[in-house]
């Protein structure tokens, strides 16, 4: 820890760790669950005096659970530098509206921050649960667990028809929201993802860019999730979503035998001027890193490179981002410096492999 | 020797070594003397029999010139294959025109590579020499020992009043012009090329660039040579162009002194970057090599980067073009295969640093 930074602030978080499932195109799978408390309004609407409230009874809540709560820490955000609280964005375990919104909000984090939980972000709770590769069955278990310890102490809006209550009617019913986070540097360069994105969104899928919008998203990353679903049971969102990233992931590692087995100077050329890059700028912006981080994650992917220097991608990802960076190197830096520094990280980074 | 190769094919010219005085700036230095013989129409217009009657005259004379003449080879143009021919043109051993030119031309050459003649081009004669570095001194020494050697054997035309008699009135005189290829990437980079370039017409200079035209020449190289000069004696033109050259040199220097004293990470990003290129990417073209070549070069001029990979500057601007890459290759690529061994060729080069 340096100067005063956050617990969390230097910390990998599981997902970043680069391995699981099908994470040659899954890098993370997430599940969220809106819960909110009986006889509080909702945040959008509630006073500062209500938002206190609320996260005082979950910390409450939390420390009279005993021994199942001893691996959760519950952090009052205003009580969390400015700089670390977009650490937590840029890992993300928290939304960037909870940093920005002005009132008394919170986050709840687990040692291995598996799972975080916003507190008064658009509802009263948002648990969450993020793993490295395709897991949405034990991400929805561990989500549900914390579910669980949560609701044991504290009294949710339930409805008998409606189900869980929450501030905006979409998230109605399970309250539950399933993401994955996949790398399509095939589908991209292929000219597919297009035609593929509007062809999800015909089958209840939303598709938008992890770094920018559309098909142009930065760093060929997208998140992909279910729909509203009002009517649909968890284990029913849980397959649908599986099969859709099934689908992808198919589609995805063909493109990338296309690339092979097309012109294989082009896709090595690509490759390999993106890790020259990577491994000899003296400055770079985050947005020529994570296209260049990119390519590099794909050459691994495809054994162009070694598969250790593809590793790197999620970790590198996040700790050349704005708030890490600042945190990992423990200096303060403006805009031209964070380009020199951040060349330098990723230099160091990927030639230690 | 490779299938049929002429000696030359794969050869180092002297002047592709990278050593010589103010190399920083200077990369090699011309000295070329137009001559013709008495009683033979001027190539422009002479017919087939008098071309073949200039070149066998020319053979004459250096095989009568006994043991001075040992060092030199006589090529008849056709008897050269057609690619070792573009070499020649790639080595800056002879122009272009002679090799598209329909007719019976020749060249003699030294072992190294340090005087060239061409037979039947503008002239019946076109005595060279080319040196590494600021040799304009030596240069002229040595071209005129050549001529005296041709002089002593074959008769010149000459005129009392006009001096040497040349095909273009603008070669009378002396016969003589000199030249300097220069790289200036810092007075490109600093943005003072173009207007310096007017500047050196005002005083006489005639500034092209090596690869392309003006101030966006290729590789930031430029030729300067003295415009024509009736009425100067050699030593006039030797010592005008000697104090041209060192005002370059200055010049470039200070550009040179001003990027480092500037933003240092800018020019050591694109220093770094362009090696990064250079010894990593799987295909490359003639045009993008050249740049990064200059990068490279002034990162190596600036103790950015080891010297060692900027000296091989000479010998790669020449060696990756179509010709030499596939003689010294020792295959016949297409355009494709040879932009991926020019990629090959120069990243093993660098590497080998």
């Amino acid at each position: 820890m340096k100067d005063g930074a956050a617990p969390f602030a230097t910390t990998l978080s599981s997902w970043m760790s680069g391995h699981g499932p099908s994470s040659d195109v899954v890098i993370s799978t997430r599940i969220r669950l809106a819960r909110n408390l009986r006889g509080f309004l909702f945040p959008p609407v509630a006073d500062r005096e209500t938002e206190e409230a609320v996260v005082a009874s979950v910390g409450e809540a939390m420390s009279s659970t005993g021994p199942a709560a001893m691996d959760y820490s519950l952090y009052p955000l205003r009580e969390i530098e400015q700089i670390d609280q977009w650490v937590l964005v840029e890992k993300h375990l928290v939304s960037p509206h909870l940093v920005e919104k002005d009132g008394c909000t919170g986050i709840i984090l687990d040692e291995d921050e598996v799972i975080s939980v916003m507190i008064n972000e658009e509802d009263h709770l948002r648990i969450q649960c993020l793993l490295p590769g395709l897991e949405l069955t034990s991400a929805l278990e561990r989500a549900d667990r914390m579910d669980d310890l949560l609701a044991s102490k504290l009294p949710y809006a339930l409805h008998k028809r409606y189900g869980y209550l929450t501030a905006c009617p979409s998230n109605l019913g399970t309250g539950m929201r399933g993401s994955v986070m996949v790398h399509l540097p095939g589908l991209v360069l292929t000219g597919q993802m297009e035609s593929l994105m509007s062809g999800l969104n015909k089958v209840g899928a939303v598709v938008r860019g992890v770094y920018g919008e559309g098909s142009d998203a930065q760093g060929n990353l997208f998140q992909i999730s279910n729909r509203a679903s009002l009517g649909s049971s968890e284990s029913e969102i849980v397959d649908n979503l599986y099969a859709l990233a099934r689908e992808l992931i198919g589609r995805e590692r063909s493109a990338r035998e296309a690339l092979l087995s097309g012109d294989r100077y082009e896709i090595e050329d690509r490759v390999y001027r993106s890790y020259g890059l990577l491994t000899h700028a003296r400055k770079m912006d985050s947005s020529e890193a994570i296209g260049l981080l990119s390519m590099v994650r794909l050459g691994s992917d495809l054994n162009i490179l070694s598969t250790r220097v593809g590793d790197a991608f999620p970790e590198l990802m996040v700790r050349m981002r704005r708030a890490s960076l600042q945190r990992v190197l423990g200096e303060r830096l403006d805009a031209g410096d964070r380009d020199v520094e951040r060349a330098s990280f990723i230099r160091k980074r990927l030639q230690a492999h």
